[in-house]
This record gives structure tokens, C-alpha cells and sequence, in this order.
């Protein structure tokens, strides 16, 4: 393991790797909080030999990979850092796509368990609590468990994607299942609070770069999201949004969409978006109501990118039949569209 | 012709075309200004039948054409709306693409008069003038050399891009040739200050738009510019940015830079960019200077997106050898990097 700025990265095994498969030219992909490992690593492998070039856009998650640049720039490889694996995207054969970790060294043990105790200090009640971390801090996982069962603490992992045990991503929470409260182990808010929103279950972040443990408050962004959509109950014009990230690519849910939001005497156009800017959305007119089929924590954490307010296809259902009663927040997260089961052809 | 909010668009023509070609799905692609012209269109072209998706992007020129959007939304068509032809692209037989302009309805003959006028009591020894204009008031050019002549001016139209008479665009004033002053008849500073630096001629600007008429100011954009060469003459990291976009990508061109300034002890990396952004180019990392292979115009119009000085690959030489006596503006729009004579491999 090669320490860049706390950070761990397996450089050994990439250069094995990139030399069995006789690779030439390397393109660097990574988000904008470790991109400064891509340029450190982009000087190991060119004193390897290798040719590199740097992707400069955002890598927003596992769902994100720069095909088209490497097209462009004759890369044979991806090398794409800090993401756990491909989210949606099934891996073409070439170009090569490598998956990098970025393990953060710092032992977040401490926090998680003075996150347990807060949690069991807010409900005594509280018998089961499920573990929720994000690549970065997953290599302690083994450890948290063991240390808060011998701090008297019945903490559970459940497998998540890709069947990895306690993994979240921003857009999937399998892994969180059964328990009476959630403790996620992960930085800033975004994590924990797709965790609560999926769960339903009072949570805690225990954040290992600030230090710090915080209960998540669904309420107010919740509150906040369904006054949108209720703003949305009389759209007679929707602007449908697609993405061109590979994982986050939706048209087919658009065009589902665009046929029933037609049928029903609505206006509705599809817009085609690289990065969804409130800019770019601005650009293309004025319209009731959007519908975001890209990556569905738009909605809920950014929903000022829309000028007006912002569904995910999920939740189409609530806003046709003009009714929040039975609304859960897990429609936040489905990608499908769900439509009122009357009424509509 | 069609009009929609002054502007004049030929519908029949285009069905006409999209008919014959058995086109079945549409992407429309148009710069912000004129997106709404592309919903319009959209709502047309859905009538007749056509399955119609819209492109959110800025579609910043001709160099700017979206065919990874038409093959991942299976278009078969590519629309790009307001302007003329593509700029250093070569256009591949699938998908289609037709460039449409937008044609300005309102005459701007009295604004170039009124131009005329003002150029010639600011300086009573002008014999002959240039006419530059861009695709969206074309259509007057014959009218208002005419007029022009009728007034007892000596306005000429030389060849530009693609062989148009008097056409400019943001790369290339070609058709700004002799002549004592340059009239530019477009909207905003834009294309005039482009006349002006690539001409070093006295340029004003007739805004058929605004109605306006405006003297370009070269001088203190400039020095502006010449003071960033300057600061870049000791960097010893340069981030080379290459764009995706189409007509703007030179690799080839970033690289043999990149070769060059390793040879000299110098740290250079490439950055790949789809739109370049002030945030994007920040999260690469600290670079002393930046190397701009896109867009020309980002150097002199827009250098406060990069956080560092920007040098254009015609200026590398002026760095390099650390002197801005002979400089000229012309190297702002070449795209070859300038390398000095001596001392170089």
C-alpha cells in the first residue's frame, strides 16, 4: 500500500495489472476531493513508462466513468479512483476499467463508538444497530464490529452493493437493513442522511475526518421535498432530464415518462445533460415541473439546480394522482416510474 | 422561412431534407440564446411525426457539435441551430448533421451607417472599410454594402470561414483583410473584439440588436493579457487543458507541448475537459501557469476561469523565451504551438 495524503492506495498491484495487460495510455479519473492523488499518481506511472492524461470533469460516483474521453484520447485504460466499482454500467471489454480504492488510514473506531453511545443514550431501548460505511473506511469494518460487541453493542453489517458487507453509495442502502437505529460511518452529511431517508430509522453519523457525530434530521429536507412536490400537483409543463453519466443514462424511463405525461394532455420535452447545472436548466426555458431520471440524490440534495420543482420518477405516482398520504422516501431512490394505478391508460 | 421571435428559420427546408433522409429521431442542439427557438422547433417537428429529444448543453460554436449525445440517444439526426457550418470538424456520413441558421430578422443597415459615420469623423483619412458580420445578420450583407456605397462609403466584404463573404466567428476573421477599419454588425463585444485583435485594425461595432453603436477597446484587455504572459515566464507547472468538444479537441497539439516543456525540466500534465469551468480547472490542483488548446477566446475573454495565467499554444514561445517585444495577437487565435528558434530541441 503506497500513503498519499492519508489516503491508501494499492500502487503495487495497478502497475502488475497495467502491465499484464500491456497497457499504454492511461486515463485518471477521480473525484474532486482525491484528485490530487491522480496527479501523484500520474507521476509514479509515468516514471513507469506509461502515457497518462488527466480527466479534469467531476467523477461523481462508481456510475460515472469518462468512456468518451478515454475514446477520445486513445486511452486503453481507466484507471478510476476512490469508487468501489461500476454503479449500473456493465464494464465494456476494452477499455481496461480499473476500480481504485482510496482507503483512508485514519481508524475511525473511536467515533463509531461514541456514535453508539449517543445513539444508546438517546433510546435505551435500542437491541440491534446496522453498520453503513462508504468504501473509504470499509477496510475497519471487521474491527468495528468486534469493538463495539466488546463495548456491549449488538452492531450488524448486512451485505449492500455489490454484495459487499456494510457498503452504501449515494444511491444504494441494501446493505441497510432490520436494526433499531443506523450508524454511518462516513464524511459530511450525504451518506448518512441517503441512509435515514432509505431506512426510516433514527441515525447517526459518525464522520472520521471531522471527528465528530451528528443525528441525522430527515425532517426539515423532507418537509422541504414534498412541498415541492406538491407544487408540482398542476404542472401542465415538465422538462424531463437525462444524463449522459453511463450509469445514471435513463432515456427509456424519459421517454415512458414523455408518453404518459403526453397522454394526459401535458407538455413534456426531454433535455439531454452532460453535468446538470442549474445554468443549463435555465437555459432551456421555463417549464412547471422537472423530472430528474439522473442520479436520484439531485432531487433531494440539490433541488436548487431546478427553477421549479423536481420529481424522481418514483415519485411520479404522488404528483399524478395529486396525494402525498402514502408517500415513502424510498420512491426518492427508484428509478422506475410509478404511475397511478387508475385512470391512466 | 419561419419566424420565431425575430428570428428566421427554415422549416420547410428542413423537413423537406428530414423527410428525404427517412430521418426518424432528432437531436436539437442550439446555443443558450437560441434554445428557445429549439423548443419551438421541437414542438413542430413532434407534429410531423419526428421523435424529438433536445440537447442541454451550451453548443458554445460550430467546433461544438454533440455526437456522443446522438449516439447515445440513437438520434440519426443532429440539428444545430444558429450557426453556419462546423469549425474544424470534419462531419461523419451518421448521424445527419444540419446546421441551421438563425436568421435576424431586423435590417441593420441604418446601425451600419450610423458606424460608418462614426468611424469616418474619427478619422476623416479612412478610404476603405471592412464589413464583418456574423451568420445571423447575413442575409442583409448585399444590402448593406450597397447602401453603404449609396452613403459614399468604401465598404468591401472579403472571403471568410468556408468561403462566405464577410462572415466572421469567434476562431476566424479571415475575412478581415486590408481596409483602414473594421465594421463589425454583430451583438455584444464579442466577434468585434475578435476583429479588432486579429485585424490590429480601428474596429467598431454595430449592434443591430441593442442599436448601438460601440469603438473596441483593445487596449486594456490587452495589457491585461500581456501582464499574464509575463507572470507565467518563471511557471514550472503548466496543466495543458484539452477539450472534448469536437472542433476544439488538440490533443496532438497538448502533447507535443507537454513533450517540449519536460524537455525543458518543466512539470507539465494534461487535463481533459468537457465544458471548462473555473471549479473543474481549480480542482485539478496548484499550477504556476495554464496552457489553454481549447477554445482561443477562453485566454483573452474568459482568463479568470483558469487561476493562473493562460497562454495560448501560439504564445508559448513568448513565454519561453521570456520576451513580449514582437508580440502579436494574431498568436492569440493560432492553435500550433510557437516554439522559439533557439535553444530548443
Amino acid at each position: 500500500m503506497h500513503k498519499i495524503d492519508n489516503y491508501e492506495i494499492d500502487i503495487k498491484k495497478i502497475l502488475t495489472i497495467l502491465i499484464k495487460k500491456k497497457v499504454k495510455r492511461i486515463l485518471i479519473q477521480a473525484p474532486d476531493g482525491l484528485k490530487n492523488l491522480s496527479i501523484k499518481l500520474s507521476h509514479v506511472l509515468e516514471k513507469h513508462g506509461f502515457s497518462v492524461v488527466l480527466s479534469g470533469g467531476h467523477a461523481w460516483g462508481g456510475c460515472d466513468i469518462v468512456f468518451d474521453e478515454a475514446r477520445l484520447t486513445d486511452s486503453d485504460a481507466i484507471i478510476h479512483i476512490g469508487h468501489h466499482g461500476p454503479v449500473r454500467i456493465e464494464l465494456p471489454k476494452k477499455p481496461l476499467v480499473m476500480f481504485v480504492p482510496a482507503f483512508y488510514s485514519v481508524d475511525p473506531t473511536r467515533i463509531l463508538l461514541e456514535a453508539l453511545k449517543q445513539a444508546s443514550q438517546y433510546n435505551s431501548e435500542f437491541k440491534e444497530y446496522v453498520l453503513a460505511t462508504t468504501i473509504q473506511h470499509h477496510k475497519w469494518l471487521g474491527k468495528m464490529l468486534i469493538e463495539a460487541r466488546k463495548s456491549g453493542f449488538n452492531l450488524k453489517a448486512f451485505p449492500g452493493v455489490l454484495g459487499i458487507n456494510g457498503l452504501i453509495i449515494g444511491c444504494d442502502y441494501t446493505a441497510v437493513k432490520s436494526g433499531d437505529a443506523v450508524i454511518a460511518v462516513a464524511g459530511g452529511v450525504f451518506h448518512g442522511l441517503g441512509a435515514a431517508l432509505w431506512s426510516g430509522k433514527p441515525t447517526w453519523i459518525a464522520d472520521p475526518y471531522q471527528k465528530k457525530v451528528n443525528k441525522v434530521d430527515t425532517k426539515k429536507i423532507l418537509s422541504k421535498h414534498l412541498y415541492n412536490l406538491s407544487l408540482a400537483f398542476d404542472s401542465q409543463s415538465f422538462l424531463i432530464v437525462v444524463s449522459t453519466k453511463p450509469g445514471q443514462f435513463n432515456l427509456k424511463v424519459a421517454e415512458q415518462i414523455k408518453e404518459i405525461l403526453e397522454k394526459l394532455g401535458k407538455r413534456a420535452e426531454i433535455g439531454i445533460f452532460d453535468e446538470i447545472s442549474r445554468e443549463n436548466i435555465m437555459n432551456m426555458g421555463e417549464f412547471d415541473a422537472y423530472i430528474n431520471t439522473a442520479c436520484p440524490r439531485l432531487a433531494i440534495d440539490d433541488p436548487e439546480l431546478f427553477p421549479g420543482p423536481v420529481i424522481n420518477p418514483g415519485e411520479l405516482k404522488y404528483v399524478l394522482e395529486k396525494n402525498l398520504e402514502d408517500y415513502s422516501p424510498r420512491d426518492l431512490f427508484l428509478l422506475v416510474p410509478r404511475f397511478p394505478r387508475t385512470g391512466l391508460p
